[in-house]
């Protein structure tokens, strides 16, 4: 399986590649400069045992056509809809993941969700029904996400309209070793991406004892 | 202290007194109905070991003015407004605790939203600033909260405009032996009222091998 990771070159990014690979599934990174993206592959590759997938760079185009099936989409939330109306001719055929949260500007403590309602939403719309997006991994820090020793402290909730495409994802984000749930159809990403600067706000507080919070689905306590 | 609970003879308002009692917290639970109220409190107060606190029941009205402080809302959203309308003017220099999440009608895996983004938002926007808003207590199972031999699985978000009575009320809550953390202004509301759907669905789904799930937030696995 290869995956391509848009704006593959962000934090963020780098870390679902490391993961990925590690995990068996082949990563395409994409970066606006695709041979600073084949660059920074380069990199990430060296930090994994021989036996990983291999990771390679493009730009977001080539990245986006090179892709088996999923594309994340990790840009900045500034650049989120320009970004998608450059890619959606190579998009089709394809099930966009949808990563960004739409934090406010200079406040990450909060969201400044779109007037769709939330990214997925955004993305949804600008794409067509044809293209199906689904929302996940929003929650996941990306400094956990580069510490290999670490597993990751956060189950992923998974939302969007179609069904079918939401359980590829589950699927594939499970490849990582995390629970992921099904939360629902796009609407849901209203509340999944508010999450995170939920959680970031706890990572800069000092009455939490600790960073990077994630959130997990508990089953009753006996 | 004494609190009320209003709507408190319903399952999440009659697990919240059991709950707030065994802790040592006054409660007086309000109803439409009065002498209904009171009746379910004594039921309630059986239930627990003698050296607990009170129970009472009272319309709601007279509950809201027994509360020193803290009043905790929890009828259905269909209730909400027409609720706070009655009993604004008793709310004068008191906490309301907004519990209530907008489920949308005939289908409790989705929210409907009111127009201010989340009930806490509407209800602070009707009861003027003068009375501090607090969404607290959304995400946990009434189920969980009425099995007393249970500890609770679930962390609980508080949000609020007021951060000097969101720090009330994360006291409040952390009586009740589970970890509360400040979630930020009413806007968080849009986000934590959201996620009780998305555990509903969880819940029903056969593809989750548990029930009354909660959500926890997570320090970094190691």
């Amino acid at each position: 399986m290869t995956i391509a990771i848009i704006g593959g070159t962000g934090p963020q990014g780098q870390g679902l590649a490391l993961r990925f690979a590690r995990a068996g599934v082949e990563v395409v990174l994409g970066g606006r400069d695709g041979v600073r993206a084949a660059a920074i592959a380069e990199e990430l590759q060296a930090q994994l045992p021989s036996d990983a997938a291999k990771i390679r760079g493009l730009d977001n185009e080539g990245a986006t056509a090179a892709a088996e099936e999923m594309v994340i989409l990790a840009v900045p939330f500034s650049a989120h809809n320009a970004t998608l109306e450059a890619l959606k001719p190579a998009l089709a055929g394809k099930i966009l993941v949808d990563i960004v949260v739409p934090l406010a500007e200079g406040d990450p403590k909060k969201v400044a969700m779109p007037p769709e309602g939330s990214a997925t939403e955004a993305a949804q719309a600008l794409l067509g029904d044809e293209i199906p997006v689904i929302g996940a991994l929003h929650n996941v820090s990306a400094v956990t996400l580069k510490a290999l020793d670490q597993s990751i402290n956060c189950d992923i909730l998974v939302c969007g309209n179609s069904l079918e495409a939401r359980k590829k994802v589950i699927e594939l984000v499970r490849k990582l070793g995390v629970e992921a749930y099904n939360a629902g159809d796009a609407q849901s990403a209203r509340c999944i991406e508010a999450i995170t600067p939920i959680l970031i706000r706890l990572n800069i507080s000092k009455a939490v004892p600790f960073s990077h919070a994630g959130i997990r689905i508990c089953p009753p306590d006996h």
